[in-house]
């Protein structure tokens, strides 16, 4: 086997999701007209001559492996992937318009299941001011795939991308991250002791994640913040994101980053580390921002009046590369994304 | 149960893909800003305040319902869901721009047949004048699940849309339909005798069909079409959603419709009735335009001349509901679209 045959053969769960991402983002790199961000964002940027640029997005939720059909409602299915996308427009700054569904469902499911899953997306788009557009309907054999693209706008002077941040800029987190990681720790072991409302708070951060679209657009409107992401991956994973894009590496204090009560008593029950459930749990749908560390408090305390979220600055952007994470033990180094490898593990 | 309580649990696949599109769009039929044309049409149309309506799209490639892995090369895949999109864009009379592909696989794949379905995808977007601008991966258990969502442009005074046929316009079809359905036939049934040269068009017809978007922008530009459909569902189930959508009926003569050679060929090895697969066989991706009967010379010999392409008046525009074909033998009046329905057969 040459070179070439052997680059071929190479097995998708070996290189991983962003190993894949990158192969087809080299094949597919020549200059495009009137794309201003294309693949390897979150969020593709494109011009269509009107006075604010078009945000694009695409997320999946297969039955299996993002969510269980026994574990999640339809109407909360249809809201968690529809959160998913409005987070990836807001992480832009940006304002979602626009929904096209695609559904691939086993002819034998309920039709009225269909319309509670439409109901949901309905609703959480109506929520970030969008509608459904348009869409697809296909027959599968036995599970549901449901993929959702996501349409928004955004003046080209607000567009905040990943790529932007800047040496010495600080890093600042919204909420308090992991919840979901716990949430799904829940689902999978119902037998762990909690009180009910820290299970049913946990488990729907899980299921019904509530993207961070005011303060994205807030955060984009302040002209302030040079680089930003939403947390899908963990928290570390999407910091390396913007480290990659931004060609800087990243210093993280694990001390600043928030940990709920909730999220505490869960890690104790289930006898897991907390603050690596808050690292590194992924699809918080929290956002990370990076912008100048003298504008952090006016940012800190805009967000607080003005949607009453708080954010913490968990660390700072380096000239070096990857992310340096301080723990009270000592410092791990971290170069490469880890969080929910999308080929790796089963979830639900 | 009561009635609603039944209304909920029928199942898909006993209202079918058209059924349940229609239940959707009446749950999600308010008023949505900036939507020109929403739900229920293969296009959304929308209004972005740029001096072009965007136009959107999506279809989707299942393992096992559209295709069988054994019978398409990966690079055939990726261009034939590329052109799926691109002949829905081509039947609004718009430019296809931007797509974001949205593919959901086993972790155990060779990258090298994801690169080739990205290359297939790539060229056939380049062909149109479009780019890959974003996507997501997803894993997925055993089949591959392959979803494109495609952005197009449209002069506001050029958009042709399926809802406004006239009564007494002329229906006119592009092409020789029926060869997509045929060339399903020759792969599951490789043992039928026919000549190495029929087959292989045949079979082409059905893995790569060719999107006719320059006959598309060539018609919308002249203003002289009234309504287009691009031909997925069949001829006649495509005709019916025209006549659905603009609230009339059609008279075709049988006679009018332009068969190949090959497919008579084929359906005479096959035992099939080659009317049969060129009026309902689907997937031909052929136009069906309306327009006032004298202008349909003129529209001929435009397509001809600059693109090569005959196209043959197949019927009428009428008063009333359904479409009335007329046979040698007689008249068959069609109500409901056949066509391929997606929860019903297997394919491949």
């Amino acid at each position: 086997m040459n070179r070439e045959d052997r680059r071929n053969r190479v097995l998708v769960k070996e290189i991983g999701e962003f190993g894949l991402i990158d192969r087809i983002a080299a094949m597919l790199s020549h200059h495009c007209p009137g794309v201003i961000k294309g693949i390897g964002d979150d969020v593709a940027v494109l011009d269509t001559s009107g006075p604010e640029y078009l945000l694009a997005t695409c997320d999946s939720q297969v039955e299996g492996v993002h969510f269980m059909r026994d574990a999640i409602t339809p109407y909360q299915l249809g809201r968690r992937v529809a959160a998913i996308n409005v987070s990836d427009i807001a992480a832009s700054g940006g304002d979602p318009r626009w929904a096209l569904v695609s559904l691939a469902i086993p002819g034998e499911m309920e039709v009225g299941y269909i319309e509670e899953l439409y109901r949901g997306l309905g609703d959480e788009m109506a929520l970030a001011g969008a509608s459904i557009a348009g869409g697809n309907l296909s027959r599968m054999k036995s599970v549901i795939v449901l993929d959702c693209t996501l349409l928004g706008v955004v003046a080209p002077e607000r567009l905040v991308l990943r790529s932007t941040a800047r040496v010495g800029d600080a890093v600042v987190l919204t909420g308090s991250p992991g919840e979901s990681r716990a949430g799904l720790e829940l689902i999978r072991r119902p037998d762990l002791a909690l009180s009910a409302s820290t299970r049913q708070r946990l488990i729907e951060s899980h299921l019904c994640p509530r993207p961070r679209l005011a303060e994205g657009r807030l955060l984009a409107r302040s002209g302030l913040v040079t680089a930003m992401i939403d947390v899908s991956d963990g928290v570390i994973g999407d910091l390396l994101h913007i480290c990659k894009a931004s060609g800087t590496g990243a210093d993280v204090d694990s001390g600043g980053v928030s940990i709920s009560r909730e999220l505490g008593e869960a890690a104790l029950a289930a006898g897991a580390d907390c603050l690596e459930w808050a690292l590194s749990g992924g699809e918080d749908y929290e956002l990370i921002f990076t912008a100048p560390p003298e504008a952090v408090a006016s940012l800190k305390q805009m967000l607080l009046d003005q949607t009453g979220t708080t954010c913490s600055q968990i660390g700072t952007i380096t000239a070096g590369t990857g992310v340096d994470i301080r723990f009270a033990e000592g410092t791990r180094k971290v170069s490469a994304v880890k969080g929910f490898d999308h080929f790796g593990e089963s979830k639900g």
